[in-house]
């Protein structure tokens, strides 16, 4: 097996400012192609600790990468590491300088050149990979079998290095074998009862495929990966495997394909030709934000109402003042009639509405911080609900209700 | 200066399944306590891997977190590397089981406790941390002067196991100093011009002053640290060096003190009673999702209207569908005619609205990939831009977009 190890460069990471998000990218894409990450390893702005970052991940891995640290600021450490790595000095890249110079001109920058031209500057060891999306290039170096690269920290730069030039490059170079990876996700079987249920399934898997159980709200994943070198051969074996859960766990099935709740709710949508729209209240368009990040969501997702105050609730989804009062603005009464003027109002076939107090402050009716009610319409059938989740705090809140509400909805269309 | 070091257990992380936001919260919570995170390193699954990594986390640091790899099913490993690196034994800890117990019984899942048993098994050495909001208690150990804690990888029971109990915990046993962080956003000044700019005040900063620069889209984030024995002193000597970059970039600064861009927009609303809608089509939520994604934002959000099918921009925003097809649905006239659409039904003082194409198929009018309008109305002023963003992939654009327009608010309203 090829092994990968990541070495993120930044203290912006260490100290909690910013979210590293390029390692997952980097990951997932070499799993791809068969290659295993075996460690991931954040390191200050430090020449030092990038030197040692380094020479640790050269122990145990075949390919060692590199994120951040590449900018023009003062910052920047990475290079002179890789220098006392190498023990190999900077040179000016004519080629590389020659790309800056179109790169800034073509961005009406040109008066940058000075400031970047140390960004020209690499290892002689290195062969060069052209940023087309920025001025920090990107340096491979072979040495002792073990192929490095230095990537820089912005994301959508990393991200066209890596998916259109390094993948590629690393694919060709070792040859690596086919995987698949399927997940299966269950409803109602907490991690415990499931893991007991299907053990002897488990305990008979041959060697070469391994199951992970990956808990995500009410919902459990099973990750079933299969590997080897003819393509069919791994497929047909997964097939074989998974074929035998149908009758241990099929009624809990909610999908035998789909990874995320809104990808598995778009192939449901798209195969039952509906349409869905959502009134947010509480989740504020987390809902509508995450039916519409899957590609091809126009096809079921026509809109969505965030009615945040409540007086959008009366003036946009016709649910009465006097109602609300009547009922509680956080109620399923409320609920319900928002998602009834959503679906009048959008004319879709499944319209979806939340209310409820995120926190970390109540609202002016003191509802309860953590209460959320939802409704479901689909068709003529309909669906209420009351969660309490006062142990999540804001943010976790809103993105757990979003979750929920489409595992409920896809439980709901599929039954 | 007391350094932390996180150990990330998870092959669902290596594999890029999983985005490891745990380790931003942690550190966050330290830096604020003034201790330092110096690596945070993800592992594998495996009692070797996490054996190694307390090995190498100890040489470094004072305190060593592991987060994940305490659930009740079989890929869980990190007991037996405690095990193993402490060269201790596993005991039945009464008072964890009768609290494991007592929080089966509240959940109703009593006949749980035989599989959740051994959860309530820990090293002779450790002190336990109760779990209130799962089945996996965090154990704290101290050797050599060093501090462990073993924490679950949900991260909703961390959150509350790391503020509510290890925070207060390490804050006292440490006695650590105070410190101070200050945000200063910069607009229409790329990094490595600014960088120049500011040069000689820099480079006059004191020692326990730090200096980074945190670029945005097209904002620059100043982050200034400062830190010592005194509150009052460290405040003061902060607001003198933050004072002289006032002649000097002063006309450049949208913010002194906010850290996200929905924050400060937040504080600049609240202080001038300006209220706040949307109508997106491209961004699918993301904008409203930015905006009541800060507590307290009921005090200027109303809401907003996705209307991601053209239909909605007709039906719900008034757009009339020949205007649409004379001017074309990613046009700066119909994200016009959307944001006033929006300002009409959500009787707000500023109005937004976005049109585009996120990719990564093009829509039904053949638009380009990347191509977004989007409008802003202040009042009686509007605004409208076009923007071509064909290098980044869909999440990005979205994102990108959605800060983009709150940052042109922000300018927009304060200028």
């Amino acid at each position: 097996m090829v092994k990968a190890a990541l070495i993120v460069i930044g203290d912006e990471i260490l100290s909690g400012h910013t979210l590293d998000t390029n390692s997952q990218f980097i990951t997932a894409q070499l799993r791809e192609i068969n290659i295993r990450t075996v460690s991931i390893c954040t390191v200050p702005d430090s020449v030092d600790a990038i030197q040692k970052g380094l020479e640790t991940a050269s122990e145990s891995a075949d390919i060692i990468i590199t994120t951040g640290g590449l900018g023009p600021t003062k910052d920047d450490k990475t290079k002179k590491a890789y220098q006392h790595f190498f023990n190999d000095a900077l040179v000016l890249d004519e080629s590389t300088f020659a790309h800056l110079s179109e790169y800034l001109n073509r961005k009406g920058r040109a008066h940058l050149l000075e400031i970047n031209k140390q960004q020209a500057m690499v290892l002689s060891k290195a062969k060069v990979l052209q940023n087309h999306y920025g001025t920090a290039p990107c340096m491979q170096i072979i040495e002792n079998d073990k192929m490095y690269f230095s990537l820089p920290g912005v994301p959508y730069e990393l991200k066209h290095l890596v998916s259109e030039q390094i993948i590629p490059l690393l694919k060709n170079h070792f040859q690596t074998n086919y995987m698949e990876t399927r997940f299966i996700s269950v409803v109602d079987f907490p991690e415990s009862l499931l893991s007991q249920h299907i053990e002897s399934w488990e305990l008979a898997l041959p060697q070469h495929i391994q199951l992970s159980y990956l808990p995500i709200g009410n919902r459990v994943k099973l990750k079933i990966i299969g590997s080897g070198s003819d393509k069919a051969s791994v497929k047909k074996e997964l097939d074989n495997e998974i074929e035998k859960l149908q009758p241990l766990i099929g009624d809990k099935v909610i999908s035998w394909q789909g990874e995320a709740i809104e990808e598995i709710l778009g192939e449901l949508l798209t195969r039952k030709k509906l349409t869905i729209g959502a009134a947010e209240s509480c989740t504020g368009g987390a809902i509508a934000r995450l039916l519409t990040s899957v590609s091809g969501s126009s096809n079921y997702m026509k809109g969505g109402i965030v009615s945040y105050a409540t007086s959008i609730k009366t003036s946009v989804l016709g649910v009465s003042e006097t109602f609300i009062k009547e009922k509680n603005v956080v109620s399923e009464e409320v609920a319900m009639a928002m998602a009834q003027g959503a679906k009048k109002l959008l004319q879709t076939d499944i319209s979806i509405a939340t209310t409820g107090v995120a926190g970390p402050n109540t609202d002016n009716e003191n509802n309860e911080i953590g209460k959320i009610c939802y409704a479901i319409i689909i068709g003529n059938q309909s669906y209420t609900h009351t969660l309490f989740l006062p142990h999540l705090d804001r943010k976790d809140f809103i993105s757990f209700v979003a979750q929920r509400v489409l595992q409920d909805v896809v439980q709901y269309v599929d039954t």
